[in-house]
């Protein structure tokens, strides 16, 4: 049940594994997933929560974009996954700010959660701008 | 990073928590993630892997609606996880038989993670029609 | 711009083209942006229109997956996008109840169109059953 | 069946509608359904395609989280969808320039789509960049 160990068994990596990226990818999928748990919490929530319902539906739809194609290593589209890693980042940023100025646990646990997304997107894009 | 942690601190949950609805929202976000992985190291590989790229697309798809309709917990919505489930079961169980063809690591790798997720939604189908 | 003529051009379609299938992707296609902006727009609302955030979010994540699935025409998958088709049908009619209950232009707009898919994917399991 | 409608129907919205993000909302919407017809159609293919496959499944990803987040109205994300719009642009014009390489009626629809969604995701950014 890795997504790592998955990546490293394409026919094409071997060697050439990028264990930021492989990072980031595990890391966004889980985003998108808590992203999209939290945006349902929050329209349950007895306050306004109507921001953060937006930002963590946006997020979780990027993050979702970006481990998808974060994960594919056939026939190199490197261009494509660091112009991603950036808006992923974005996203997880302006996420990150709204769930931030709440005080609950689904939102507490979102923040913290995009902050770490954001930070292996940054880590991974400076591995492959290394790389290039 | 739990997204089963993230499923209880939801508003209308609590002392409702359902743990086999929640392990099967686990196993379908990894499984959505193995396909995916799989499919695009399918086309990597120098045998015929067509049958097998579609049957991962397609279970990868399937396995991400699944995961984030199951996640979602405001104002149930219990037919429509039920008749997610069932489909789930079959996309997996299609997508494990011919990965289980194939003599390479990842196909191997996908194969278990379909069983195992199948296995998990029909555990938590079991539950829901039980509190049914 | 046309998803129905590009399905008739796969290498493996040509006379075997089923109009009643297409016609289900393109609506299904519709339906997952047209129940993304209802989900936007319910939560913009001053009342308290939960349900309805739920049960569009639902209906846009299934027709997502049911229309992904039904346009893939490589080494047939009849069983899977049967079983897809069927929970399309149970969650647009959810999804159609519940914004039929609302109103809003964006809501009436929203329950027209999940009749509409919901019908398109009982004609095209139809016309597969009969094909079988 | 009219996603612009839909847009303008959000309660946000009225005389704030912005018909150029409309339109690349519409045709992100066709893009992700066309490239992902591709993909499968390309995997049909007698010769190597792996790497238009590649191509049109980020493509499709990507286009599928850029309508979706573009289309939402409730409390602005003007920084995280501008980011999207550009990553969408980069992703279309990498997949046009591949598909554009293969003599077959769904690669030539394919490249042209991209290529129009890439010059409505321009235009919408131009023009969210004049608002601004």
């Amino acid at each position: 049940m890795s997504i790592k160990e998955m990546i490293r068994e394409h026919p094409q990596v071997g060697a050439d594994f990028n264990e930021q990226l492989a990072e980031a990818v595990k890391h966004a999928m889980y985003c998108a997933a808590i992203c999209n748990s939290c945006a349902d919490a929050c329209s349950a929530e007895e306050m306004d929560m109507r921001r953060c319902i937006r930002l963590c539906s946006d997020c979780s739809d990027i993050c979702t974009a970006t481990y998808r194609v974060a994960t594919r290593r056939t026939s190199g589209d490197v261009k494509v996954i660091e112009a991603m890693l950036r808006t992923c980042i974005t996203a997880c940023e302006a996420c990150a700010d709204e769930c931030g100025k709440h005080d609950n646990d689904h939102c507490r646990r979102c923040a913290k959660m995009c902050r770490e997304c954001a930070d292996d997107c940054r880590k991974a894009l400076e591995s492959m701008l290394e790389h290039a």
